[in-house]
């Protein structure tokens, strides 16, 4: 797949994402990335509804070979920006029935879907539309938050803070094949993990992350991947402040950029089926440099991806 | 021409200015916009390289109905989002070429071009490739400073304070008939507006707007337009830095939006055969209170071609 | 009622509205002072959720005496702040109701509610429960939008864009008696006025203040509100994005600070049973620019009050 | 008097006032503009310590010509940058008195003082060094407050809203010599216009500029001025935080940039012997909207300075 | 101690810390947190005296339970928004006796007192307050600079720049009991250090953290603690600007926020008598990363005194 | 060399580097500190003009002894700030001319250049000035990009991503003795790097700087420039944008700031002859942040040659 040459983008001042071809229906793609500008599931800092939008423009900053994997992404793999998802904005439950639908048709096409939000509610539709295809999953859950919570908290059962209870109790996620890295946010009691470690899930702190180090963290989340088929759902809140001020709900100490996408980077080998990037906030950036991240984050997924599909 | 719903919109997720049709090479136009992402002619903030992409984002939040002037604007008149203009960011004179042929070609195929900046320097190509067509023009320059600067000022008789003084001695707009708006900028000397003056040129500063009142400037201005074929360069520094803090070189005491506007709503009536929206830089606007400004200033431009299209 | 010192201000490092007393539950009152942190009905730019809190930061900077009507506000009105609504972030239907229960008890004990949103949305509960403890009422609506679209746009029929359809159909707003202020935004038809028109309401454009000027305009509105309980719903995007950058949906071209304050200030005498303010985002805000003018506005309301309440 | 061509500005690298010569003791001048960085006695938003060194920078757009008064600013006038007056930061009595006699050997020098603060505290000594040397003053003090606050409010009699109840008291502001502009910001009671009233001073309100007009208030401001020495001091909070956002305590419903130039200028013809540029916060600023009005202002009080010494 | 549900502190719609009951005079407390919002201090960037106020919003986020150590730090202890000490912002003498009798009366009560400045020239009254009560201190300072410079710098003895010499010399500190951590500002001279390290202090750059991991530098810094009374005084230019943009005097090469974290829960363990945070200048803060920091901080420190009184 | 106290620094209100004696032609100096305000080959983000401005600015705030290398920088170096090189704006080659000129003449008088740009492709004059006094040399480029691209990739071979080409291809560095430190941005292919391997670069990535650590880094590094003639380039997009924002093409995952001034620190002992610190985009920046680090480094690279000169 080519990208526009950087001449062909200024002539059409448009930003495809990565500026590769935009389109709804591509006949045969391993990959669609699609837009979900929906926030309505956000309990803070709202506007995550514009980061498809901003990270279109950010990420047509990048070329097609990654060195650090000394692969060439689009020269190996078919991508095409499959436009925004229609969402109701103002309609949870229809967002993600439509969300889901769309999914549902990317993958009936063989492709693999790269979802950029909105807020982590839209994970749930996602992560429903692949279990159908895929059987059950295994999820890399880049968080500061468990987003485990029950209808109680904010007197509702959808919101950005509840999709994992949903999808670990729904059995989209297989038992003990969810791994939550980042996690750091103080909780409302001692048992807020208690729902999760029930599913036997890998709870990993930022702390854990430095004491340990990236090989050795990335290699007990792979234990848990093994060779299900893998989601990543990348909440930008996982990194730390420094490196992502432009986030919904912020919490201090988390992943430096390099740690984030080391350790993407490092489920290369897994049977990626799909990923998400959630969270990003735009008018709270600055300078881009959430979305330069989030850019590079997508990068890095869909280069796991090629090194698969050589 | 109908502009995409919003609904059309957000399942494309990109943004052609007004949420029009994108073509680079549309059938039949009325008007076509283009962008022109140059501002290799700015002495003092650069950045307007970026503005036509920020403007598209901003003008879809535009309806088509302007209630100003009761026309339905895009339903009178077929309008394209023409593209970027492919300039050579590292050569001055070889992208004002390519901008005059770009848009010859638009002129050549009977629609007007509104062309958004980029810096002033632009304006040139664009008034050249139109007296080509239509003979020598009236215009009217919104703007802080006189921009007929010549070679000496910075080493170089080609950046973004010299184009009318070329646009004046090549003939490009016929004498008298140059009227420029918004002057307040201080001089280097007492002479240095002798040069416009030599051709006859309306100078009205800002303060004058505000003596003589909107309507009496609205009428000069006219008397000098006459039924010439019309161009209007508006350089949005013109305005006061409060209503446009995201220019190239911004003046204390301008116009104020509203004064913009309804000098740009008061030459309906006039043989429109183009115009222009320069120095936006984007990056030193907030909130996007300038491209807003920016965005309404065009619409109005369209809505006065609208109304001569009836 | 007296307000804090500034020094008991500094004591207790809170901030109640103009440093007043907070009280949920005041025994007595002329004025209740109301924040509602609810922005789920925002089409484009969301984050007036926060503005109760960031208006209450703001407002503490203000004295009692209103030097522009020569009268002692907070001397001669006994004004509380009442707390914020508990709405339900993530149900309308409910959050509404929650409001109009709110604001029916303040009524009830015979005081103005002052109402700090939030988005627009909020305005229709607002009015409902003054509707029904007054009659019908005259409403003076400041803003740049006619807030009377049904439920295509958006594919919903209550958010931002649509209250005052609501409060015409139902008859909570009296024939006539809706006067509309700085109404300039573009619409999607010619027909879009029809609507507001067929209540005979009073359309002015900003441009409509800047010719006839704040005097005849302000005794225009007040021909429609005559003796009739008045309602001011001041969407601050009425005012030129220059004055009020940070709210949810800005328009260039809009009124002055000084036109939106004189003329609520021309409506001393009329009878007033109250206010909202609304759409004011302030994460688009700089330097407070649209904070400073929201408290300003909602003093120039408690000081129509105090004149009445001799 | 000659600025700095373009080239010798970039060549140095370094910005005096207007690209003027700089020097601490010229031996002739017409004037000298000095810093004072200066805001220990800031009551809100502090920051003015850092406004001459920003205004330094933008100032050094300006060119020598003033087109709106016809005038040769730095043709007719010897004018030097001073410097900053060495304050001491964490002592007011002597910062008092090192800018009174840094501002009395300026004048000393038969130069007249051009001082651009820190916060509205250090126009007292200036104003008291005028006196030594003038007499009695008239004063065009542009402001949002009245300044004439005693030592109860903060516990301090010596902060940014006391100096002119001190040069009032102090007799080096003549009996009904006082003109105050601008004043809008609520008070704390009905009183508190009486001291400075019991001067015969002329208070005048940003609502009075807009009803009467520029030309019929400079008026009313020249019968007070006379042919007395006259010391404008000028506050920038007495223009709308839209054309000046970044200062100590914003008011809204101010000044226009426009009216703030043109009443200034209108004091051409008058025996200016000081002025004074103050509470400007550079970090509350954007895109240098304060900054560029606050160079523009300084240079419209050179200009009546050059008309005068023609 | 129960914190407000996020439902009641919607209702309330006022911050106190971490929405703990507010009262300035508990009956019984574990801890107090007191708001100094002064900043007379202030070398370089004022602004810190809004920190109080900033830092109630956004701690407002966090929850009870500590994930990190495994401690319910608000089910622990009683702790209350003490509010804001009132200070003489024109003097700091007066101020420091006031802040050193407010700590006083909250020691006398049994709590430990948790200080948010202002600047860091409010710790030494904090510490004297405490050294009366407690003994000789064992301090851990957290700091880009030393802050034992003496009265020559600038011309005063009591800044943000001199407290621990003056705690060193009257021994408010106890000999060899003040650990320096994060120092790393380049010094006037080379003997910069000599004061301190008279005093057997340690002092430990940024670098060092780095290079000897957080484990060996806390257990070094608990060797100077010993079971002495512990302060900790948190100045945030210790922490990198990445990580802490909005302080007074940043300085490049800073601790990470998880090493600035991680180095105080370390203390988990030690006699901890009081806290301070301080040199917060939120004007120059982004997207809330200063102030998220901050408050993590601070409850890293209550944590600490949570497992502690178990 | 004497840095004026700040009290000399307040009272003068002008900032020439570190506070360091301002001369364009010092008759001794061991370094000489010169600006380029020339940003006309950036392909990006423009705005590295003002980047000597700004770091004048910011570096203000610092003293002459580095404690981390224990050495008195300003006590042993003779530093002057050069002033700016005059650029021509719109003439690169021209521009390229000037600068290798008045590089030649600092160094033809003995001095140490350290220029601070200014984007990328002011480097390679530098570079051929340096290389005709001293030789080939050894160059340790700091940059998230190779710049070793061609013509084509712009349609211009001279810009800010091709300076090492040109420097390769012309000799200006010795074969084997450029190291590249920070490389990480996407290629377009995955031969882009071929070239510089063809002349045996040593390129180390942002993850190999974290993998290896800054000791072996630096080792590795050393070992390429041995004694030779040593050239510093940093870009400071070598930097993660979370330390260093405001940079012309950021690229996430860079080096953290302590690792940059580790690394710079860790090459005392080489033969130092020039330094240049590029691509700093102020407008982009934030709280300084960018420029903090930018002042650092050029202070380490000082401390590199004050610890040669004893």
């Amino acid at each position: 797949m080519k990208q526009q040459s950087a001449a062909e983008y200024i002539h059409h001042g448009q930003t495809p994402f990565f500026r590769l071809p935009a389109s709804t229906t591509p006949e045969s793609a391993d990959a669609v990335i699609l837009g979900v500008p929906f926030d309505a599931g956000v309990t803070y800092r709202p506007g995550a509804r514009f980061a498809p939008y901003e990270l279109r423009r950010v990420s047509a900053l990048m070329q097609s070979f990654h060195p650090g994997c000394g692969v060439d992404v689009f020269g190996r793999l078919e991508v095409y920006d499959g436009g925004n998802v229609t969402v109701a904005p103002f309609d949870r439950a229809q967002s993600a029935a439509l969300i889901e639908h769309r999914v549902a048709t990317v993958i009936g096409q063989g492709a693999v879907p790269f979802v950029v939000g909105g807020d982590h509610s839209i994970a749930l539709p996602v992560m429903r539309a692949l279990r159908d295809r895929h059987g059950e999953l295994a999820v890399v859950q880049f968080d500061a938050h468990l987003d485990t919570s029950d209808g109680e908290t904010w007197g509702d059962d959808h919101h950005h803070g509840t999709p994992f209870r949903h999808a670990l109790s729904e059995g989209v996620i297989a038992r003990g094949a969810l791994a939550q890295v980042g996690i750091r946010a103080s909780w409302s009691h001692g048992g807020e993990a208690d729902f999760t470690r029930r599913y036997d899930s890998l709870v990993l702190s930022a702390d854990d992350v430095e004491e340990r180090g990236v090989r050795d963290i990335a290699s007990a989340i792979r234990e848990r991947v093994r060779d299900r088929p893998l989601y990543i759902s990348f909440d930008l809140d996982a990194v730390d402040p420094a490196f992502a001020p432009g986030v919904g709900t912020p919490v201090a100490g988390g992943l430096t950029s390099r740690e984030a996408l080391r350790l993407v980077r490092a489920l290369a080998g897994c049977n990626l089926v799909g990923m998400d990037l959630v969270e990003i906030a735009p008018h709270y950036d600055h300078a881009d440099v959430t979305l330069q991240l989030g850019a590079q984050l997508l990068f890095e997924g869909l280069a796991v991806l090629a090194q698969r599909r050589r």
